[in-house]
C-alpha cells in the first residue's frame, strides 16, 4: 500500500515540470543552522553575568573598576549618590517626612490586618526600607507593610495556627514565613526568574487586588462596630454571617461613630488633594490627624470605659531580634515554605507593578532582577529583626511620588523617622481606637479597586476579563489562594487553549500585487484557481495541534476535490502551506505534515511549503518531510510557491 | 510627563509625511470583525450535530431518511454490512480463528498481569469486542485486553485493596474503575473531547510504552521463576530486590526451563513468520501451541508435584453477571474515577493509534469521536458482564490484518470462538504452568518498546527526547503514574516555554526583492539604513510574553541608537513591527505595543505595524494602541511599511 502511493507521488511529482523555481528558494534549505540549546543557554548565562561596561573604556578596565562596576551593579546607591545634591536631599527630607506621616498610622493598621501587634507594623517600616535604599532601583517605590499581603499572610498562616489562642508561635511562624519569602524572592533574582511575576497577569492583578480590597474591607468591620468575636475566614459569606450573629450582641455605637467620621475626614481630605494638586500632602497627613485626634479625644473624654474599643498592647523601643523565632525545621515548615512563595510572588507582583508604572512617568528603566534581590534581601533582613513581609506600597509610593522624593533617600528618612516614633511616642498609642486604624486601611482600599480597567479589559479581551472575573470571584467567594489559583489556571488555559486550536486560514491573492492573505480577514483577495493556499497560523506546530490542523486541512482539500467533481479544469492541482508563521514544530508536527503529504499524493495533488521558520526548516531537513515532500517544492514566499505550481499545472495541462 | 511624550510623539507624526501610503494598507484596519466566541462555538456545536449528507439529495431527505442517517452514524455496521459478501466473510472467519488462537493465551496471561483469575481476561475478549463490531469504524482493530492498562489498573488498583488479601472487593474495584472508564469514554465521544488524545504526545507514548514494557516484563519473573512471594510495587528498583532476596529461598529451576524454552519457540516462530509472509499464521498460533504442548507436558509428567506452578483456579462457564459488583457510592468512588480517567485515557490512547495507524495503510479516515463512543458502550457493557478494561491492541489488530479480515465481523467470530473455549475447555486449563503465560506476555513485549523511533526522536527534536525519556524513566522508577504525570509535565511545560520566550527577529530585505526575511536565518538579507524591521514571532502576544517582547524592541532600539551616536544620518527614525505572525494579543499584549510606542516617540523614532493578524488587529482597533500609533502607520506588509518610512523620512531629510 505504502509503496503504492509513493509510486504515485513520485509520478506527480514528475508530471510537475520544476519551471520557474526562484532562485530565492534555494535559501531556505541553505540557511545555516538556529543555535541550539547549549549556545542560546550560553548566551543567556554569558549575559547576566557579564558586567555592563558603562561608557567607552570598559573593555580594558582593570580589576579595580571591574570591582566597582559589580559593587555598583548590586548596590545602585553608589552610583546615584555620587552625583546627590543638597537640592535633591532638601527634597527627599520632605518626601520622607510625609511619607512618615502616612505611613505611621497604616502600618499599625495593616500589623493589625495582619493579626499582629501594632508595634510589628512599625518594626516592618523600619529595617526594610533601609536596605532597600542601597539596593533598589526605583527612585520612587516606598516599602512598607501593604494591606494585600498582611491579609495573605494572616489568612494563610492562621490555617495553622491560631493567633487569638497561641500568638508567640503564629508570631515566629510570621518571621519563619517572611525568612522564607525572601531567600524565594532572592533567588528568583539570582536565577533570572524575572518572568515569574508575568505568570500574574495584569488582568488577574486587577480581579485579585478588587477582590482583596473587598475582602480586606469586610475585615475592617470587625473594628468599625467593635466587635470582639468575628470569623477568622475571609470569604464574604462567612463574613456577613460573622457580622449578622454579631449584631445580635450588644455593640457600641461610639466605635462605628468615631470610625465613619475620621474615615469621611480623611476621604475629604484626599478629594481636597487631588482637587487642588499643591494640597497634596493634605491627603496624606489626614490620617496621622486622625489618629493623633482620635487618641486624644478617647484619653479626654475616657471613653474606652463606655465601649470604645482601644489597642492597648503597646511595646516602645526599636526592633528586638528575632532570629530565634524563625525555626526551619519545625513541624511546619513545608506549609510555612508554601506560603511564603506566594507571599514572594504576590509581593513581586505588586512592587515590580508599582515601580514600572513610576519608572516609566520617570521615563527610565527598572531591572526587575536587581529589584528581586533588593526585595529579597530587604525581607531576609527584616524577618531577623521582628518584620513581616514587606513591598512597595502603592498608595504610599504615589504620595512619595507626589512629595518629590529625588531617590531612595526619601525612605531611609521615613525609616528614621518611625524609629524615632518608636523610641519616644510609641505609648500614646495605647488609648488609640481600633475604629479610627479601621477607618485608614478602608480609606486605603477604593485605589486597588479599579473599575475603570476592568470595563476596558472587558471592552478590549473577553477572555481577559474572564480571569479578571475568575480571580474576583475566587479571592470573595473562596479565599484569596483560590483566587490566585483561579486566575493562573485560566491564564495557562487560555495559552493552551490558543495552541489547542490554531486559526488555520485559506489565503487569496490581492488583485494586481503579490500579496496573499486569508480571504477570511480580507475578502477581496481572490482565490488562485487550481492551487489551494493554507496558512498555518500557529507559532509551535506540536502534539496538541498537529492533528487538528491535518485534518482541516484534509477536509478542507476533499471538500474542494468533490466540489469540482468531473471538472478536470477547477479541479486543485497543489496545495501551498504557507507555514512563515511556524517558528518551531515536534515531531507530532512533523509526522501531521508527512501525513497531509501522503494523503495530498494519494489524491495526485503536489504539495509545496512556503518560508518556514528557523527551528522548523532545521527540524523539517533531519526528518524525512524534506525528501518526501521533495527540495524542489520548499520556498520562500507563498506568491513563488504559487508562481510555480501554476506554472508546473500550465505545463502539464500543455502536455495533454 | 506623559503629557510631553505625548507632545512630541506628535511632534515625530507631523515630522514625518504621509506620503506613499498604499492602498491595500486601508484595508487592515477595515477588515470586517473576526467570528466571536458565540459565533464560533455556535459553529462546532453545529457540525457536531449535523448529520453528514451523503450524496447529493441530502438537503431535502424525508425524516426516515435523516433517522437511518443518524443510526448510520451510531452504528456503522449498518453501513458496511448492506454491502457486506461472502467472500468477505471468508476472510473475517479465517482472521476471527487465527485471533482467537492469540488472544486466548494472551488474555490469560494479561487477566494474571491485572491479578485477576484467567476466566476475567477471556470473559474481556467476549463483550467487548461483539460491541465494537456493531459501533467501531475501523476494520482491523482487535478489541481485548491489552498488557499496559492490564498493569496500569493492577498497579493502581492495588494501592487501595490487596488483590491478594481480598480478591472480592479488589474484583468489585475493577469492575467499577471499568464502568467509570466506559463512562468517561462515552462522554469525551459526546463532547467531542477527542483532543485529549493528543494530549499524550507520541514521544511520550514512545516513552512510556518502552517503560512500561520493562516493568511488565520484570513482573513476569515471578512467573518465570515460579516464585511464591513478590513485591507489589513496579519499579526496576524494587522488582530487583524482590527477586534477589526471592532467590535465597529455594526456587525450582523447572518453571524456568518451561518458560524460556517456550519463550524461545514463540520468538522463533514469529521469527519465521516474518521472514516468509505466506508463514505469519505460525507467529499468530504459537502461543496456543505452547499452551497445549506445556499443558499436556504438566500433565502428563505430574510436574506440578515437582514445584512447577500451575494455574489451577478455573472456573467454566461464560461471563456471569457483575451489575452487582458496580459501586458507585462506595468509600473508594473517588479513588475509582481518578484510576478510570487514568486507565480511560491511556486505553484510547493506544486503540486510537492502534487504529489510525492501520486505517492510514487502507487509505480510510478514523472518526475519533465515534471511537471513543465505540470503545466506551465496549467498557460499560463490559464491566456489567464481569470484563475489566477492553482496548485495541496493538500485537492483535497486525495479525487480524495480516491475516486478511475485512471488517469487523473478524471480532465477532473471535468472541464466539472464545465463547466455546469458556464453556468447553476451560477445564484443560487447571494444568497449564504459569511460567508459559508469562512466556507469551514476554513474547508481546518486544512490539511496544521502539528503539528505532526513539533515535528518530533525539534525532530531530531532543525536547521531545526528552518528553520520552521522562516517560520511559518515571514508568521504570517511579510507577506508571508518575511516568505519566512527567510526560504529560513536559509536554505541557514545552508549549508554555515555547510561548514564554518567542523570538523577537531583526528583518533585512533580499536584494533586488521585496522580501523581508530574518538575518539570522537569511544571512543574505541586508538591513535597511535608518529603518529597523522587528518581527515577532509568536501567535499569542499575551501576559506571559509581552514584557519579554517588548524590553527585547526597547534594548535593540536603544543599541541601535547609542551606535548611531553623533551620525545623525546612519540613526534610527522609523521602527517597523511585523506582526503578521501575532493572530491574537490580549490587554498585557496591547499595554506592551503601547509601552513601545511611547518609549520610541521619546527617542524621537516613528513606530510603524505591519499585518497584524484578525484578532489581533480588532484589538488594536477597540484599545487605544490604533489611535496613539496613528491609522496611517499600520500597512498590510512589511515592504509597504518600510517604503512608507523610508520616504517619510527623505521628505523630513530634504526638509532640513
Amino acid at each position: 500500500m505504502e509503496a503504492a502511493a509513493a509510486v504515485e507521488s513520485s509520478a506527480t511529482v514528475s508530471a510537475f515540470e520544476v519551471s520557474k523555481r526562484p532562485d530565492t528558494a534555494k535559501l531556505v534549505l541553505n540557511s545555516p543552522g538556529p543555535p541550539g540549546l547549549r549556545e542560546e543557554l550560553a548566551a543567556v548565562v554569558g549575559k547576566a553575568f557579564r558586567p555592563r561596561a558603562s561608557g567607552g573604556g570598559g573593555r580594558a578596565a582593570p580589576r579595580c573598576a571591574w570591582v566597582l562596576t559589580a559593587l555598583q551593579c548590586v548596590f545602585p546607591v553608589l552610583q546615584w549618590g555620587r552625583s546627590y545634591t543638597l537640592k535633591s536631599f532638601r527634597s527627599d527630607v520632605m518626601a520622607g517626612l510625609t511619607l512618615a506621616s502616612l505611613g505611621i498610622p497604616q502600618s499599625i493598621g495593616y500589623a493589625n490586618l495582619a493579626k499582629l501587634d501594632p508595634q510589628y507594623g512599625l518594626y516592618t517600616s523600619v529595617v526594610p526600607p533601609l536596605i532597600y535604599a542601597v539596593m533598589g532601583t526605583s527612585r520612587e517605590i516606598a516599602i512598607g507593610p501593604v494591606a494585600v499581603v498582611s491579609l495573605l499572610l494572616s489568612s494563610m498562616i492562621q490555617n495553622i495556627v491560631d493567633p487569638a489562642a497561641d500568638p508567640a508561635t503564629y508570631r515566629s511562624l510570621v518571621f519563619t514565613v517572611t525568612f522564607l519569602a525572601g531567600v524565594f524572592q532572592v533567588s528568583f533574582g539570582l536565577f533570572r526568574l524575572g518572568f515569574l511575576v508575568d505568570f500574574l497577569s495584569h488582568a488577574a492583578i486587577v480581579g485579585f487586588m478588587a477582590g482583596a480590597a473587598i475582602v480586606i474591607g469586610l475585615q475592617q468591620l470587625k473594628g468599625l462596630l467593635g466587635l470582639s468575636h468575628f470569623t477568622n475566614s475571609t470569604d464574604i459569606v462567612s463574613v456577613i454571617k460573622a457580622v449578622c450573629s454579631a449584631l445580635h450582641d450588644p455593640w457600641h455605637p461610639g466605635n462605628f461613630f468615631i470610625g465613619c467620621s475620621f474615615l469621611i475626614f480623611i476621604l475629604a481630605m484626599r478629594f481636597i488633594g487631588r482637587r487642588y494638586k499643591k494640597l497634596f500632602w493634605l491627603s496624606a497627613i489626614a490620617p496621622l490627624i486622625s489618629v493623633i485626634l482620635s487618641t486624644a479625644a478617647v484619653y479626654a473624654t475616657r471613653a474606652d470605659k463606655h465601649g470604645v474599643k482601644i489597642i492597648q498592647k503597646v511595646h516602645a523601643g526599636v526592633n528586638p531580634s528575632s532570629v530565634k523565632q524563625i525555626h526551619l525545621n519545625g513541624p511546619h515548615t513545608a506549609e510555612c515554605a508554601k506560603i511564603a512563595i506566594v507571599c514572594a510572588v504576590i509581593a513581586l507582583t505588586e512592587a515590580i507593578a508599582v515601580g514600572r508604572s513610576f519608572a516609566s512617568i520617570r521615563g527610565y528603566k527598572l531591572d526587575g532582577n536587581k529589584e528581586m534581590l533588593a526585595m529579597g534581601f530587604s525581607n531576609v533582613a527584616g524577618s531577623l529583626s521582628s518584620c513581616y513581609v514587606a513591598t512597595g506600597s502603592f498608595s504610599r509610593t504615589a504620595v512619595n511620588f507626589s512629595a518629590g522624593a529625588r531617590s531612595t533617600m526619601s525612605n531611609i528618612i521615613m525609616s528614621i523617622t518611625v524609629f524615632i516614633t518608636l523610641e519616644l511616642f510609641m505609648k500614646f498609642l495605647y488609648y488609640t481606637p481600633m475604629a479610627v486604624l479601621a477607618s485608614i486601611i478602608l480609606s486605603a482600599l477604593p485605589g486597588l479597586i479599579d473599575i475603570k480597567e476592568a470595563c476596558n479589559i472587558w471592552k478590549v479581551d473577553k477572555m481577559d476579563f474572564l480571569t479578571c472575573l475568575g480571580a474576583f470571584v475566587g479571592v470573595l467567594f473562596g479565599s484569596v489562594e483560590i483566587g490566585l489559583a483561579v486566575a493562573i489556571a485560566i491564564s495557562f488555559a487560555k495559552i493552551i487553549i490558543h495552541s489547542l486550536r490554531p486559526q488555520v486560514e485559506i489565503l487569496g491573492r490581492l488583485q494586481g500585487t503579490n500579496i496573499f492573505c486569508s480571504i477570511r480577514q480580507y475578502p477581496v483577495a481572490c482565490r488562485t484557481p487550481t492551487v489551494l493556499t493554507i496558512r498555518i497560523d500557529t507559532s509551535f506546530m506540536c502534539f496538541i495541534n498537529a492533528t487538528f490542523i491535518k485534518e482541516r486541512i484534509i477536509n478542507w482539500v476533499r471538500e474542494e476535490v468533490e466540489a469540482s467533481d468531473g471538472k478536470a479544469r477547477e479541479r486543485i492541482q497543489a496545495v501551498v502551506l504557507d507555514m512563515s508563521s511556524v517558528v518551531n514544530i515536534d515531531t507530532s508536527g512533523l509526522t501531521a505534515l508527512e501525513e497531509i503529504h501522503k494523503e495530498l499524493a494519494s489524491l495526485g495533488i503536489q504539495m509545496a511549503i512556503a518560508g518556514p521558520g528557523w527551528n522548523a526548516v532545521q527540524k523539517m531537513k533531519v526528518s524525512p518531510v524534506v525528501d518526501r515532500v521533495g527540495e524542489d517544492w520548499i520556498f520562500l514566499t507563498v506568491g513563488e510557491a504559487v508562481e510555480a505550481c501554476l506554472s508546473a499545472h500550465k505545463g502539464t495541462a500543455l502536455e495533454c
